[in-house]
């Protein structure tokens, strides 16, 4: 998608991969999709594991069980139900789990060692992190002369995937990482040269709170040049200015490379600058107006 | 857009045409384009007056001063600054009126015969329904074999503008009126035979308030067998629906044609369905989430 007035306000060319509109409303399940296709034959028939507490669960269980693959997900228990139900209707048994990471990961492993089944990791997984290059391959494929490529960094796997796809159709495109100030995992670790993890985690785009992969890390490692971090204000600008003007609605984490670019505005003047659009995996049901809780609603604004 | 989620839900086909991403945010602009196109060059000199509270205002702004012409729109000193603003933003001078009908088009009449301007009415003028009907033409260029094509019913220049390119262009096409069931007053007038007006406006459907016109009656007359009310519940579920299932945002009057298609699911299982959407111009601001006012967000729920 384009926006004359995000042109406008941006002071260059934006070209908008808008994954909002994928299946499972985020890119998850292209690299889910990936993972599964690249399963041998026995692999396929013991299934399986991986745990998620955002847009990859309900993506690895549309996947595998349309590929008709055993599927088990691992969520914190404090997942919100409609996302719990969404896992389980997209086809896949959920385990849930005390809302930690180490919890997480300990049960993963004891489920796959219990049913050998196949443990896919949603950002470090290899297949994964091809599966997410399509979403850059497509776009270059539409913009082959983008000087720029946006892309919001939460556990590394689109933004290595979007590397790879860049060195080999869109070597004169440069991937720019985008971060919440207050999870600046990547931006640190560009920095000390290993992989670091965040102390704070308040940030509106929850799905940016993840840290690093040591397979995503060495191509980010090679490929970023910069990483523009940006506060929870210029999150939720950006954020109203997507809704506001672009009409599509995308979740706070895919509002983030937009944030920053209007946040280094002054480097990509009159530039072509790609914006990928991660994901739109709102509660909206939660959003006031639509409650049908309020008072009804009276000439002056509709919400 | 397509969405293989609301087919489900539907049980039939169903292809929208998406007028929120449309200029202005709405299909208005068509017609206004339309009208302004239409005027000979001593009109276009003397400019045209319109009188609009809502997404009109703004279509006929910026389809009269692009193409040079001097613009005037009467709107209720009522309406929201940023629907004032955004008129402004478009090139049109704007002046206040009380908010009522009377005073409204009072006023229009002064400024026309004082400019010796050319008034534009937003749904009853023959260019503005001419225009509004390249909406379905565009449609149907699309999908020729469509079997029904659902629209909101407010003033009637948009359902009119369908009816005549359905005639023209996809004759076996049935054009469909949807109304909330508190103004229902083209359902009303279709039994009675002339036009009746609304006792009661309180819908969050805010563009459907209006009431027909003397040169769109008859076309609807003519042409809409049917028209099916909805209640304002109905309108919410399906608003909620085009938000959470299709990510896109639309205006609450743009949900009552796929909440007519769903409350009368039944008479069109396994068709192939058009629904407009007919504009997208909704605060995002008010939208309590976006105004960063309340809490920090928690790992429960983004919102």
């Amino acid at each position: 998608l384009t926006s004359r007035s995000l042109d406008r306000e941006s002071g260059c060319t934006v070209f908008f991969k808008c994954e909002n509109f994928q299946r499972t409303g985020s890119f998850k399940i292209r690299g889910a999709s990936q993972a599964v296709h690249g399963l041998t034959a026995e692999q396929k028939e013991r299934g399986v594991v991986a745990h998620s507490s955002g847009n990859f669960a309900q993506a690895i269980a549309l996947a595998a069980s349309s590929a008709g693959v055993p599927v088990c997900v691992v969520m914190p228990r404090t997942a919100t139900r409609s996302k719990l139900d969404a896992t389980r209707a997209y086809g896949a048994e959920v385990v849930l789990c005390e809302p930690t990471a180490e919890d997480r990961e300990r049960l993963a492993d004891e489920l796959v060692a219990q049913r050998q089944a196949t443990l896919v990791h949603p950002s470090n997984d290899l297949e994964v992190i091809r599966g997410q290059a399509t979403a850059a391959i497509e776009l270059f494929e539409q913009i082959p002369d983008l000087e720029y490529l946006f892309v919001p960094i939460g556990g590394g796997g689109l933004i290595a995937g979007c590397c790879l796809a860049a060195r080999e159709f869109a070597p004169a495109c440069q991937v720019v990482g985008a971060e919440p100030l207050v999870v600046d995992d990547a931006y640190r670790s560009l920095i000390s040269g290993r992989i670091e993890r965040n102390q704070t985690t308040d940030t509106i785009a929850d799905g940016l709170k993840t840290y690093l992969g040591d397979n995503n890390f060495p191509i980010i490692q090679r490929h970023v040049k910069q990483i523009v971090r940006v506060s929870e204000t210029q999150i939720l600008d950006a954020l109203n200015l997507i809704w506001q003007r672009m009409k599509i609605v995308v979740e706070p984490s895919a509002a983030v490379p937009l944030a920053a670019l209007l946040n280094q505005k002054q480097l990509f003047e009159n530039r072509r600058v790609g914006v990928l659009i991660s994901g739109g995996n709102v509660d909206v049901a939660s959003l006031r107006f639509l409650s049908g809780a309020d008072s009804p609603p009276t000439d002056r604004a509709v919400f």
